[in-house]
């Protein structure tokens, strides 16, 4: 078993030794290890080869098997993607506040790194390079744990970085990869809060559930998106249709694609017909309420649990209501906190949508497939959180910071 | 056994009507709540004479019992403390940020309340409101869960703002307490992630470690302070004296005290009996390295463990160092991340303290006992994080709160 107590006492000399960096010095880093990674392309594909011999070996699914697969244009990705972060403002030592009180003391607050993140993945190698340079740009140190798939592919990428920071001058424990892949190692560290400040495991239900059960660290929940579009009695019916065609199709995989809607009982006669003919081009099946049922053809009938699914599939359900109020009240039951949208020409149901749907981003006649660190304009993501700490939606370098008081006094003492 | 579940579903239908509430109709419920308590005043003493009864019956020492006890002047002041509350601003709406993207998506990033918030504490009654007010002027529904020593007091102050609540035509269950007071209760209750958005610990090193250990809901860490003052070579000794004395004494038992000194060896000389006999006066012991117990009388030798305790007693630690590199790597693997002061007047030796100590609050040449939400100006406060994620250092009402993206388009899809 690895060293955890040895790696997370490394990882807090490195992250002190990070935070005295300049931006310069780190996007001059960052440089270095882009080229080096394609330099050393060769050694990190033979090491890919080994991962996915032994996954072809062990059955595992050809999807999943592209998912673990490099080559010369992913590991082109890989050094275009730390270039972008080069080009990314540092959000370190930003003052977001200044005050001074009647006592004298003044208080400015400021943007800080978090300090050491850990990362849990699961088969794409890619995102060793792509959670380092995020979390390295902001100043944390970062622990990997990546998946026992992958292993091969996650040393020989780490030990390309280490040996390029360590070229430049830098505490090459600034990226430390969990090398043991067996869950006992996974499990103790996710005990280290005396030396991780934030755990984000990157994943399916199963790996997130299995963090928030053990572990004593924060962590940030991302990725489940059980996302809906609302078509309210007052939508305009040719601008929905590709919305949810687009929302539904353009990836099926992603988490904020659109698994469900909710349609008002006024349009349904004119609009499911409309949307019948849409998703039979794209092959999406639909599971619906009875209503929605005797109108269209080929309707499967939903159930309960279709309405709390993340198909990630093409499916999507369908649930038809009375009212704006009844479409809130469903929605807020059923989704994940991800993103919802609703498609109303009525100004005061979009407001009223808005402000009473609970979730990390709400949209009015526009796709859910825009919650993305990218389409935001944060130049890049972490994941996209969806709990109400810390940070909510697409997580940029912002989001991977803290904040500190710095408070400059003359002698001031309390009475 | 409470019916948790049941508690979770009303916490969440009476988050949502809460957030549908304008402030002036939450100050005024504040208002009411204020009245009522000081109104049934002797049925909340009543009951806190039963749980006063039975800690004395069960021997627990007196300073517990006062800290359990109320009395006219504590139930006006959690009257007070509600009244205080109302003159806060409301958080929620307020806009955080506005962005267009390039294909004219209107992004609005908003202030909203984080949603239902538990929070875990011990033996003071008075909690039971202040945390209310704070999370119910902040939008979030809050369940409590109050030390066993406690319950009558914290039902009879429950059911007092349930029924004003209701007087308002507010819903009650904006505040519900958990009247079992058992472990597996508690437990179970911090395994609800499913209704809880945030949990709280208000209490000892021991709550705040079972909580953490045991929740899958996001935890605040707050509370332990093992706070440190140095003195720089370039210290004005006579500005250190009274903001140790004063960060040291002024309140031992709480998290803002100074725990520990740092102590330049070029200064020992004449600093160390300055200080031994203004801490003398106040009857602090000193528990010191050998270079301070070679200078000071009645010095107890300290030992490795002397440096990572908050004493919360009139006991002080002294370390002695060569550098104030030594003394910025000596704080940052004791403290608790909480307060740290540096005293000089070398303008760069206190830029370097402010950036590279760990924690909420660092302050040049003041007492650590300023980092409180008062102290700061925040009006009241919930308790400190010593956490980095969410929030750090003193947290008021904006620090109850989370924020969502709102998206404005007209038919935009991602291509």
């Amino acid at each position: 078993m690895v060293d955890l107590v040895k790696m997370g006492e490394q990882a807090v000399k490195a992250k002190y030794d990070l935070q005295k960096m300049q931006e310069a010095d780190k996007n001059n880093a960052l440089s270095r290890i882009a080229d080096l990674l394609v330099e050393r392309e060769a050694e990190i594909l033979e090491a890919n080869k080994i991962d996915v011999t032994n996954a072809e070996a062990a059955g595992m699914a050809p999807g999943m098997v592209d998912r673990l697969r490099l080559n010369n244009e992913r590991i082109a990705g890989m050094a275009e993607g730390l270039q972008q972060i080069i080009t990314l403002p540092d959000p370190v030592g930003e003052v977001l506040d200044t005050f001074e009180r009647p006592n004298g003391l003044k208080i400015i607050k400021k943007r800080v790194p978090i300090g050491v993140i850990g990362i849990f993945y699961e088969s794409r190698p890619n995102v060793t390079a792509d959670a380092f340079g995020l979390c390295f740009k902001s100043g944390n140190a970062v622990i990997l744990k990546g998946g026992s798939d992958a292993i091969h592919s996650n040393i020989a990428i780490t030990n390309t970085i280490r040996k390029a920071l360590t070229a430049c001058g830098c505490n090459p424990d600034v990226i430390q990869l969990i090398e043991d892949t067996n869950r006992e190692t996974a499990t103790a560290f996710m005990k280290m809060n005396q030396y991780v400040d934030l755990l984000i495991p990157r994943g399916g239900a199963g790996l997130i559930k299995a963090v928030l059960a053990n572990s004593t660290i924060p962590v940030i929940e991302t990725g489940t998106g059980n996302c809906h579009i609302y078509i309210d009695e007052y939508a305009d019916l040719k601008k929905a249709i590709p919305i949810i065609i687009n929302s539904k199709t353009q990836r099926i995989g992603v988490c904020n694609a659109c698994e469900s809607l909710v349609v008002h009982k006024n349009i349904k006669n004119e609009f499911l017909p409309m949307l019948d003919k849409a998703l039979k081009e794209k092959k999406v099946t639909v599971h619906g309420d009875a209503e929605t049922a005797a109108i269209l053809t080929d309707c499967i009938l939903a159930n309960e649990e279709d309405y709390g699914k993340e198909y990630l599939d093409l499916i999507l359900s369908i649930k038809t209501v009375s009212s704006l109020e009844e479409a809130i009240a469903h929605i807020n039951h059923y989704n994940t906190k991800h993103s919802e949208a609703i498609i109303t020409e009525n100004q005061a149901h979009a407001e009223r949508f808005l402000n009473e749907i609970d979730a990390a981003c709400v949209y009015v006649n526009a796709a859910t497939r825009f919650t993305d660190g990218f389409m935001f304009g944060f130049g890049a993501e972490i994941g996209i959180s969806t709990q109400k700490i810390h940070a909510r939606g697409p997580m940029g370098l912002k989001e991977l910071t803290s904040y500190k008081y710095t408070i400059y006094g003359n002698g001031q003492i309390r009475e």
